[in-house]
């Protein structure tokens, strides 16, 4: 056939246009940091590579996106790309964790404007990795693409044989949170402000820029009534689960005074000029979770009431609601 | 308890940041337009509105990820908002139907600048929705940011029985295309040289702004050995088929020419001043299906062979890669 035909060989790789990087490259190195770990689980049948992965799923699976965009859920000059990796697994997972289910696949679309190092991208890639490992979750496929800024889009899927949503709160529940919210705000509150870093601040910094999640606490919730996630406030998830399940909520703050930690926090409150109670109910993104039931893990602050809405006890003011920064 | 207590009740929603709508507005709308479908799916558990979904699934599900950015995938002086929820949409279940697999649900993360009219907003929806539903497909959640542009993440999770990768082609195998590819990319260069709207062009307009995707058409290639979807253009995807399965493609381009509607894809070409094999072998974005094995529907254009590479016969010049505009 000889002279007839025509190879096409060296083709594709062209949608970088521009970047300081090609396409190859970076799928290249992300691939490096997420295929050795699914090789490893029998349940991903298909990795990263094809039109879609196939994967194992159980009967019933939870299904949940959430998404980071520079200059409004992170900042690079505050955060490092792991700690942004990090974060918004975080929320991914905790959002599967807080149906009561486990986690088990990520998928990651992720824009980049042309502009980043490689390592800050194989860092990021790095971060989701490692955050998403510790809870047994696979990053199984993604999508890459150019934009005006950085965006991180990420779907969790998770196993759930039995499913925890807001509607369940019965009253005589009793309440908890899986820990002490308000660090993340915390933390946010000194870098809009310029703070000197200061010892006193470690923890507060670590949980805005990269909150930790404890995969064994996260799973001690299974027999909750009803279960979410703090990802938009104490006081805003609260609500959501007083309309759902159509109960009260009585919080007592002599109760979350005695959660582990709070005094530190209110020390960095004071150090700051801030409330507390505007950081532990108004703060967000700590990705605590709070549940309604009996004997759960964490710690109770309070109990679920006929009639509607939150009561906190004790309180002088309202907290401002947790913002968006931009 | 009375004067102890403060009661929080008209909290949230206080994420809109300068937006011309508050978020409430939008996921209730977005939420109308996708809630009742879910309703009426018995395989959807827990639909929209709590941390996330749960869904009936079976044992192996594929998953995948793509995403559409203002600029650079789509122009709003381009499509309509319908047309731009569509294609993504389309983009998503073709990688799932590329797995051999059937398109089960959806999430959406979604940016938008606000800017954006409600009515816009709820077209983008509705053609996501009318999309999906044609696919017997459910979407099930999503997340709402503000952003720079707008974008639209999407992730698609299929039903899969079996899977059909890039690795199984086998020498012997005849090469199919479900339809002709090129309409999109002919429609890319008719809008991007600002050519005057012609009945002539209306296909390729509406193959760009929205390809139709047939779920009949796409189910019909569950016995092809290997199976890929032409979203990067034919050429390379059937340079990936290649490099998967360690064989080689011929392809007669006599075939292809008698493809359904290629006299009028060479006649848009030649009036809008393209080489019409820059379409079919260059283009991408049509999601037509591309596949290896024997009495598959579509179009047979070539056959598997020893060696390595794709080979078009009667080739003069080598096609351009379809490249993102911006």
């Amino acid at each position: 056939m000889g002279s007839k035909y025509r190879i096409w060989s060296a083709y594709g790789n062209e949608y970088s246009c521009g970047m300081n990087f090609n396409e190859e490259q970076v799928i290249s190195e992300i691939s490096s940091i997420f295929s050795p770990l699914n090789k490893k689980n029998p349940r991903v049948v298909v990795g990263i590579g094809d039109d879609a992965a196939v994967v194992a799923t159980n009967q019933h699976s939870v299904i949940t996106t959430d998404m980071a965009i520079e200059d409004v859920h992170f900042k690079r000059e505050w955060s490092s790309a792991y700690e942004i990796g990090s974060k918004i697994t975080v929320a991914n997972l905790a959002d599967v964790y807080a149906m009561g289910a486990d986690p088990q696949y990520l998928v990651v679309a992720l824009t980049l404007t042309g502009n980043e190092d490689l390592e800050w991208i194989k860092e990021l890639a790095q971060g989701i990795a490692d955050t998403a490992n510790a809870s047994d979750a696979a990053v199984v496929g993604g999508d890459l693409s150019r934009g005006q800024n950085i965006m991180i889009s990420m779907t969790a899927v998770g196993a759930s044989r039995l499913h925890i949503t807001r509607t369940g709160a019965r009253v005589g529940d009793s309440i908890y949170v899986s820990a002490l919210p308000g660090w993340s705000r915390a933390g946010f509150e000194i870098l809009s402000r310029n703070l000197a870093e200061s010892p006193a601040f470690a923890h507060a910094l670590s949980q805005f820029k990269s909150p930790h999640l404890d995969p064994a606490v996260m799973r001690g919730f299974k027999s909750a009534h009803a279960l979410c996630d703090v990802s938009d406030s104490l006081i805003v998830q609260a609500e959501q689960i007083c309309n759902a399940s159509l109960v009260g909520f009585e919080i007592d703050s002599k109760k979350i005074e005695k959660c582990d930690g709070f005094a530190d926090l209110a020390a960095v409150a004071e150090t700051i000029g801030c409330d507390v109670w505007d950081l532990v109910l108004g703060g967000g993104e700590d990705h605590v979770l709070l549940a309604t039931g009996a004997n759960l893990p964490g710690v109770c602050i309070g109990r679920v009431v006929t009639g509607r809405g939150v009561k906190v006890s004790d309180m002088k003011k309202a907290p401002d609601t947790w913002r968006h920064f931009n």
